[in-house]
């Protein structure tokens, strides 16, 4: 695995080797299908509560919250297509700086009959009083991620459930907050329960564990999977489970937390080491405070895509936008408007985003050839 | 691993060691996000499209139709759920005797003003009459299984889509017809293109590939994906791709396709063996012409529960029904009912399934058992 010069851990992020190890002796080992009743169904099935166990209690959360699925788009997906089997459609609250797994919710929901309302989040951070503006006798749904994936912005998820459940006392009706904290688990600490969140999705990879694997946490009654398949995860999530993914998420995990503040006071250092690295001509557009060490984004005048080339050519691997989608750019784009950044930074920022593996030098290296390039191409 | 007395492979089956080494080397050398653009991202992006051409050449189809999933229970829903995107509703023809994956699909459909017409199946086999009688000028998707996983039946795929395409030319508006192939592939022979096919389904895990993974093939342009995520796949499937997963499932679909003629006639030999052992008073349901060898579904007078339970007690691993869903006695039950079985024959059927694990020796013991077993408790 060469990761030098890779920086770009919040689109993917290279694998756990205990992960993958665990992955081998689970499939070798609980290859049987958990819903079956002998003896190797059986031994399937017990590993796979295991599984549900330990991630829970990491989580401090009840087992039966937890919902695996092939990944946090598919979490995402569960929340908001219950939505279509509703008798009657609603409003539901987004924040305009989501993942585009949550924006792409919108069609659906449009079609439907359903009202989707879009904050703003100036700087990246929505605003709790724009929230409680948004808020309706008909608002379901509430939609905000933990930590955007473009900028790295972490939301007061305390402030904005606060919000929602105040609003709940005037109407009696429950409404339900989701958020995405895919960027989050195993890079900063989750308190799902004192967020007051209803459900939150979460990846596997994007803490070194195996892609097409992840989990819904819901707590959230009304909350049915439009595809139930053969019932299985208490007919949450159909399909033969993927045990041996689940498992090696689980190590991923468990990896992931044990490492997590050594990890986290690394990339604090690379991440002020590359701020004060940067020359005066380039732009960061990632506040310091309230946001992700592990996510910065810069702007500089020279057009997103040939400052990636350039840096490509030099040997670091970054992205424009939030990059882990086809056509990134156009998102990014989405992101940044939405954050209120200027036409003019807009088009030149590229997402910067650290792991355990770079290094001080490389970090330096990269804002140095940023700085560079920004100048002579000017 | 222990396989000795399972008989449970069309519920799940073990391994492919050559699929969960390619696991291992693909996730190792291939991490890196195919949506982007610098060296470890393209490299991913290359291996993704030779995964895809490779598999697309085994199926004898286009590339471009083959679209990665989470498994089969997501290929159908793709499918499934394209139509609740449609501006009018129309109507939909599946066989009674579809995975609960399909039969699912019913509730959301009906809801958003569809209307769901189910076919019966006596012996197992749809009659194109029926379907013929079926059609309207509503009707805008097909859906019938190629094979059946509860009792082997294969349908006459030609002759059905035959009827559809007949029909098409009175009303002058395509038909979508799609079959879910999952118990097909790597176990007998199967031709996308002169099935005259929109799309099909399959999982990796029934032909000894990974879980967590599958493919829809599609051609029908009218398809569109309800989740569409980050837009990979062609806009066609969301979520970071599992390359791993799909790499170790082609792995195990090329071992598949070279072992298939040589396994199918090994379980022809142990289904043909499995007959002539069992007694007079064990029925079986599964008629031996036009159905697979790899599935045999059998009844005595005892229930299926209990028969289940006292082979397991001899070491024999064998399910109620379908048995690769939750409550898969309910989902049996159904398929048989709709198979017009007579409600005696219904309550004790077990499904017996092969693979070239099993040897002629356990096949025979536990033809036996079901002889003893049966008798001696009645």
């Amino acid at each position: 695995m060469k990761t030098t010069g890779y920086f770009d851990h919040a689109a993917t992020t290279f694998p756990s080797i205990k992960a993958l190890e665990r992955y081998r002796s689970a499939a070798l080992e609980y290859w049987a299908n958990p819903s079956t009743r002998y003896p190797e169904g059986r031994k399937s099935h017990a590993y796979l509560e295991t599984m549900r166990d330990s991630i829970a209690k990491m989580l401090d959360v009840r087992p039966n919250h937890i919902i695996f699925t092939s990944g946090a788009t598919e979490a995402n997906d569960i929340v908001f297509q219950s939505l279509l089997l509703r008798l009657s459609p609603g409003e539901v609250i987004i924040s305009g700086i989501e993942h585009s797994s949550i924006i792409q919710q919108q069609r659906a929901l449009e079609q439907t009959g359903w009202k989707v309302i879009m904050l703003k989040a100036p700087h990246g951070f929505v605003d709790p009083k724009d929230l409680a503006k948004a808020l309706t006798p008909k608002t379901r749904l509430v939609s905000i991620m933990s930590l955007n994936n473009a900028v790295g912005t972490l939301q007061d998820i305390p402030a904005l459930t606060g919000i929602v459940r105040e609003y709940e006392k005037t109407t009696g009706r429950a409404i339900h907050f989701h958020t995405d904290a895919t960027q989050q688990l195993g890079k900063l600490p989750i308190d799902l329960l004192s967020w007051d969140v209803d459900s939150a999705s979460f990846g596997a990879h994007k803490f070194h564990g195996p892609k097409g694997v992840g989990f819904l946490y819901n707590t959230f009654q009304g909350v049915e999977n439009l595809s139930k398949g053969g019932g299985q995860e208490a007919g949450m999530r159909g399909g033969t489970e993927n045990l041996a993914g689940i498992a090696s998420m689980e190590a991923a995990l468990a990896e992931a937390l044990a490492n997590q503040k050594r990890v986290t006071e690394h990339v604090t250092r690379l991440n002020d080491l590359f701020r004060q690295t940067l020359k005066s001509h380039v732009t960061v557009l990632t506040q310091r405070e309230h946001s992700s060490p592990y996510i910065i984004t810069v702007s500089t005048a020279l057009p997103a895509e040939v400052m990636v080339r350039m840096l490509i050519e030099r040997g670091f691997s970054v992205s424009a936008g939030s990059a882990c989608s086809s056509n990134a750019r156009a998102k990014g784009q989405r992101v940044l408007e939405m954050m209120e950044v200027t036409p003019e930074h807009r088009g030149g920022a590229i997402r910067i985003s650290f792991s355990d593996s770079n290094t001080e030098e490389e970090t330096v290296s990269l804002a140095r050839a940023i700085n560079t390039v920004a100048k002579e191409t000017v």
